[in-house]
């Protein structure tokens, strides 16, 4: 025990707020404008937090399990998992137009091995510190290498980021550029791994999550102006199918998809790839933890000025998902929002 | 995937609260006095969640991870694992004087066994029906047999038990009786396991946390007639030893305990046993999931008049943790306490 008390203590920084006592509490609190803040940190039975932004804010909260030999590979270079165990957490909160505010690490491990832990650690910490999100909590036993992080970050209601809320006509949009993590991972299943520096390795190793780009959303959210969003984190098919599954619920009639293959945003690193290998690998690769979202015609403008968006195509009253190729055709893509929405329909 | 997505729908329940529209946020809102709400379940990037009650109310969040071979075995009964999995965690928030509120269940599986994940998720729903605590949220994956429950409970950061405010001259006080889950975890190790009926292995394998108890020290926490409090999780011994180190550093001096060995309430399955043995399963032998919790001596009424907790020794200036035994004896308990606040102060 005594040993994994030793682990926490890689993960508890130096700043502990509010532990000056109870008139602390009060006292400590942000003033009105500054994020929400942790009134107690690691190290009793639960972490207190507070949200102070305004009187609407509220909590979203989110949790990952990456799991040694399905999420990962035991020889993976123990920063860059510390790293990507959050930044996936970051990603959800940045899909719901949250601002990132505390974490909690629960850590199984093997063994108590310092030089990966230090490793660990200082991935993990880096990106916190990035974006000013706080360790509060944890646990740490023994057991094969698995990490559960829980995020938490403060949002509007109002203005949150939900998958629910795309309607027929609406715009796609996607930030950023697609495909490169999926390269990485495909080159590696070949057998012949990308350098550590190559920049597809980097993006799928060193995810940036789209944080500050779902905080702006978050305002033209709560104006009307972005509908939907999710976090592209299986594949863009696969977590557009989401939107379309949870807003043919809430609408209580189909909602399909046209996206537009020459109008996908590829990573450059795919450009000596032929067309349908490019597509594929942006389409049902993964791994991009870049932002889709839904919006009307009206925030076009908007959208466009927020720069590093690209519009990749329309809401129909179809049950599909459809591609339009370049050359005029289109084919219908794997489908499981239809799925989805199928079997939660059969549930009732 | 598809079979994943299939175990998700184990866990969620029919009522999904505020997805009728953004309307239906603030319209959702629980009444004033009304414990807080989610706002949005399961299903999005992330859990919306809402405080409710006062507003001075505020988030306690607590996380553990349950791992196959460490914490139970890979035979135990699901119905059994999926209670103890969030009793653990709800006892946290017990510990903290925090209401239970909402829960994420981060679940990994090495195959979708549905008998199993039915008897599970019984387990888990009807201790969370028990407090009305809602599943907002989670993640499931292929991999060893592992659980991950983040919990969150509401609590005035005035009211909240906290560990580091124990003080010279403190009673010590813990609720219910001490010892049995250690019996039958020795008796396991031992080659004779009690039957699943002994009340013993109830107490081990379905602990009920205290969470009403938790609560009505909460209001006297912030009348000041309660000081720190911590869960039974570990063994008396090493738990109250928390309490010491964490009210230690917050005194910056000693704080170290006496124990009255006649006054632990020793559960009645340990009646059988020499006077020593009883003792060391009820100082050392963990999984009791009681509250252990200092007072001021003017609360002796208060907390008495609660019932069902016993008044089992007192604080002093030392740096130890002492049991008086019934001889008129006394030996000096291993005190983590001391060594955990020494380490703390190294790390300075």
């Amino acid at each position: 025990m005594d040993e994994f008390d030793l682990i926490r203590r890689f993960f508890v920084r130096d700043r502990v707020p509010g532990v000056s006592g109870v008139s602390g509490v009060s006292g400590g609190r942000a003033a009105p404008g500054v994020h929400a803040a942790a009134i107690l940190g690691p190290g009793d039975d639960c972490a207190l937090l507070s949200a102070t932004t305004t009187a609407a804010a509220r909590f979203a909260v989110t949790t990952d399990l990456l799991v040694d030999g399905v999420h990962f590979f035991s020889d993976v270079d123990p920063q860059t998992l510390g790293h990507k165990a959050l930044a996936v957490n970051l990603s959800d909160l940045a899909a719901m137009g949250a601002r990132p505010v505390a974490y909690l690490l629960a850590l199984a491990l093997p063994r108590a091995d310092i030089e990966w832990l230090e490793a660990f650690a200082c991935g993990l910490h880096g990106l916190a510190d990035r974006y000013e999100v706080e360790l509060v909590g944890g646990d740490t036993t023994r057991g094969p290498l698995t990490i559960a992080i829980t995020a938490l970050g403060e949002v509007d209601p109002a203005a949150a980021l939900r998958r629910d809320r795309a309607r027929h006509g609406d715009d796609i949009w996607v930030s950023g550029c697609l495909g490169a993590a999926a390269f990485a991972v495909r080159e590696h299943l070949r057998g012949h791994p990308l350098p550590a520096s190559h920049p597809a390795r980097t993006r799928l190793e060193k995810p940036l999550p789209r944080v500050e780009l779902g905080l702006e959303l978050a305002k033209l959210s709560a104006q009307g102006l972005v509908h939907a969003a999710i976090d592209l984190s299986d594949g863009l098919a696969g977590d557009l199918s989401h939107i379309l599954a949870r807003s043919s619920s809430a609408l209580g009639t189909s909602v399909g998809a046209i996206l537009w293959a020459e109008a996908l945003p590829c990573h450059e690193c795919l450009s000596g790839l032929a067309p349908a290998d490019r597509h594929d690998l942006m389409l049902f690769g993964g791994d991009d933890y870049e932002l889709l979202l839904t919006a009307p015609t009206q925030a076009r403008g908007v959208l466009e000025r927020l720069g590093g968006l690209h519009r990749i195509g329309v809401l129909d009253v179809g049950a599909e998902l459809r591609l339009q190729e370049g050359s005029g055709g289109e084919r219908v893509l794997p489908n499981r929002a239809y799925q989805h929405f199928r079997s939660e329909s059969g549930r009732r």
